[in-house]
């Protein structure tokens, strides 16, 4: 009996400061089952971005016709840029049997829990609202009022943590990174997700 | 920003002859969040079997009280013994944020399934029907017939292991024990069952 399972879709939200990209780069450097997804956007290249490794760069009407062909399972603009995720990419994965994760804010990820998809949803906290001030406050700009704005805009994602399935605190770095690993290790024997070879060797 | 989350309804399947009780022997031995649930039972106590450890002894008449009381999980009757698992025991063992195992066949899980129970379903399963009938054969009688029927039982529960949120194969008993720490760990994680402290400290 095998279990040739299919990947899992990852949707990993957390408030700006929490260390999502830490634990995450951790965590899929330690494992080859998994890879981030790689978005479409309408914003230019940065120098050195590489297209279908970074981000797909397409442009504006390219994207309206993805979105209408119902082809991102989210999107949204930042800036007066779009942002989406291609459904087919991330299903090729999928079938290929790799997870992909979707770091992605509170609304893309209630986009994809109110879509019906199969996914795995994992809310990073910090280990407090101060630490989480804290951490902010070494990043950039010291003024008040900018910190106010950040810290509200944080508060208000901690307020859609109910909506995750896992809930993951990233108080000891090394912790957190065992909490996700262990949601992916669980997530692999799923059997909404198996694909069993019943037969005898 | 702490969580002091509850346990888990674990309801543990797999044909006899899988290796059920050798696996969570060892997982059991291996983390100290985790019990099997103790049942009740009208059946006499054997030599050496302790009340409220192997099992809750009681008389017909008081598991017919348990029954119409709604006070077990599931019960079923074996051999003229009724058998079944207490409800308020294993919530006390959740509330005190302990996992509790119930070890039990594919009709008492579906009762618990049934009921709507937020229940960790897990289904063991063996590495192939070849090994099953080698085990089953090792076990005791070489009666062709009597192994038949065995194996004839063991297939019928295999065809409910679809109704499981988990699918684990038995073929290195080491795997599998990591397989079921790893979906125990990922379950303390769950928001549905999260008692977070939200103040900072």
């Amino acid at each position: 009996m095998k279990n040739d399972a299919k990947g899992a879709l990852i949707v990993y939200s957390g408030p700006s400061g929490c260390g999502k990209g830490t634990v995450m780069t951790q965590v899929l450097a330690e494992r080859d089952d998994t890879a981030m997804s790689v978005s479409v956007t309408t914003r230019a290249p940065r120098p050195g971005e590489v297209d279908g490794k970074d981000y797909f760069f397409i442009d504006r009407n390219a994207f309206e016709r993805m979105v209408a062909a119902g082809e991102l399972l989210e999107h949204a603009e930042y800036n007066g840029n779009l942002y989406g995720t291609p459904r087919a990419a991330v299903e090729r994965q999928l079938l290929a049997g790799r997870n992909v994760v979707l770091e992605i804010d509170v609304q893309g990820a209630e986009q994809i829990m109110d879509s019906g998809a199969d996914a795995v949803t994992i809310f990073l906290a910090p280990p407090s609202m101060q630490e989480l001030a804290r951490r902010l406050r070494k990043r950039g700009t010291e003024e008040e009022s900018v910190m106010a704005r950040r810290l509200a805009i944080a508060r208000q994602e901690m307020s859609h943590a109910h909506r995750y399935q896992f809930f993951v605190i990233n108080d000891v770095l090394e912790k957190a990174v065992r909490d996700i690993h262990a949601i992916l290790d669980a997530e692999r024997l799923r059997y909404s997700r198996a694909r069993i070879d019943w037969e005898d060797e």
